[in-house]
């Protein structure tokens, strides 16, 4: 790949659009932030993105017509075939166009994935996955995700659903999950899981829960028993483990599933809860197959709030590698 | 793909040796079967297997310089990187470099690989998965296990071990698996678990075990069972019926990891009892997410017993064909 080649990447969230302008190195050479607002409408959103993209675009450093295309992450029901936002619950959206919107502005091939997928892409290029061909990336924060890289690829499925990791069901018999199946992964490891954990027990009475979760003050997030962890708490440490122990169960099946070489966990709560890894690897390594646990490692990502950017970006220096490759057959 | 090109497909079983001259449209040209006699040992085995390859490769009919590659499915652990295969307790052997052996002796390329995937390659080529570039093949027989086909080729992992289906958990704190694991969907849904099922009701003296089951036998195989049900046995079709419910349980964690078009499923135990196939599909419709599960096709399987040997060569054709796909960039 030639040094001089760029690609966009912007992560679309519900209180801010991030925009970047990456080298093949990954690097993010300039970027734009704007607020999404999204009580403002579809189109003044919409309007905000085409403006993020073309500040990062004028950047005085690059010459314009080396951008080789744009990198959308989002959350939400994404088609990444028809590159239409099917529906986003944090924007309000539903079937927008946004592929084409930006095609037709900047006459740039556009790839729209869900955030999920470019962090995995990001970490896979540059970070925790880099140098491998089969890396699974998993998102625990309010909910649980993946994103598959399977021989070199991201595994997208027919329309970019795929690795919906957090509604695999590790209990048939399980509670009831808004998405219709029984016993979700999510249910028993999210950050909303934790934070329900953690009422339950409060509502309960359960005399437990320290002075040093609460700070003084009367919510209860999966942040605020991340850190009471951090500083010790006991309860907070067995909810986190718990959560720890679910997910080594869903990363097992993973492992039986995908045969990887590693597993790369990321997303808000295991930023403030490293003790979670522990526990996850211990789960696989109890469960897994011998053949396959053993080849498989267990990491933290490395990349930070950037990484939906990044690899966003990111999938389309892979793509063109990947044609540059078969080239050379 | 030009007309006059083939490929050997060899299917090593406990049983026999089957082999097939295969043409680029998946038909058969010739065959040849051996018997395996596993008791002669080791090398006995090679010595037919290579004479099997030999008997085929001297079809008068075709051009012997138009072979282009022999793929082998085995059952066990197989290692396709270095194709040996690892451990095959159906053959009593380990660590056996049958790849190399093969490619010394008739200098052409080896394809080696277990055979759930070659089935799965031969359905999506030639089967109920064709025309699909995302499909999942489950065989339900003793075990359960999967070949899957994403974004137009097989998944393998790091060593051509991943497909494991039959040991993702269904519930985490279910019973010990041999594998190590806790509630592997084929403790419950194969043909062992099936029978099983029957044994445990037989035991306990459950009297809605009908004449028409066992039938004059004292032994109780899964094909029994499936053959009691098609003859309107209520308690072999309560139990088929049951198996049906949990790989639809874990069909739907395979819809949402892999967003699929199609997932066939195949192998001894379907055979004998298409109704469990209207249980997988209740239980998907029941548990997917709505938008994925508007999209997914759930089908039996086409191709029969020669599935493996046909699949085993349809690998290389696929092979080919994406490479000369990607020389047209």
């Amino acid at each position: 790949m030639e040094m001089d080649e760029y690609a966009i990447g912007l992560d679309l969230g519900g209180t801010k659009i991030l925009a970047g302008l990456v080298n093949s190195e990954g690097q993010m050479i300039s970027q734009a932030q704007l607020p999404t607002t999204s009580e403002d409408g579809e189109k003044a959103v919409i309007e905000r993105v085409l403006a993020a993209i073309e500040s990062v675009m004028s950047d005085k450093k690059v010459n314009r017509r080396r951008v080789r295309g744009v990198g959308i992450a989002s959350a939400g029901v994404i088609d990444s075939k028809t590159n239409e936002i099917i529906f986003a619950s944090n924007l309000g959206w539903s079937n927008v166009p946004i592929g084409k919107l930006i095609e037709d502005k900047f006459n740039l091939p556009v790839r729209l994935m869900n955030d999920a997928n470019a962090s995995a892409v990001a970490e896979w290029m540059w970070g925790a996955g880099k140098g491998t061909a089969n890396m699974i990336y998993v998102t625990v924060s309010t909910g649980v995700g993946a994103g598959i890289i399977s021989d070199g690829r991201l595994l997208s499925g027919i329309d970019g659903s795929a690795g919906e990791f957090g509604h695999i069901s590790i209990d048939w018999n399980g509670p009831l999950c808004l998405c219709g199946n029984r016993g979700c992964l999510e249910i028993y490891s999210s950050g909303t899981a934790i934070e329900n954990a953690a009422r339950t027990a409060l509502a309960n009475g359960d005399t437990a829960i320290s002075a040093s979760l609460l700070h003084g003050s009367k919510e209860l997030t999966a942040k605020q028993i991340g850190e009471a962890a951090l500083r010790g708490d006991r309860f907070s440490i067995d909810i986190l483990k718990r959560a720890g122990f679910y997910l080594g169960v869903g990363a097992t099946s993973l492992i039986h599933l995908f045969n990887p070489e590693v597993i790369v966990f990321g997303g808000g709560v295991m930023n403030t809860a490293p003790i979670i890894l522990q526990e996850i690897e211990k789960s696989v390594r109890e469960r897994c197959i011998p053949g396959m646990a053993s080849q498989v490692r267990i990491e933290l990502n490395r990349l930070g709030v950037e990484s939906g950017v990044v690899g966003a970006a990111g999938l389309l220096f892979s793509e063109w590698e990947h044609e540059r490759k078969l080239q050379i057959f």
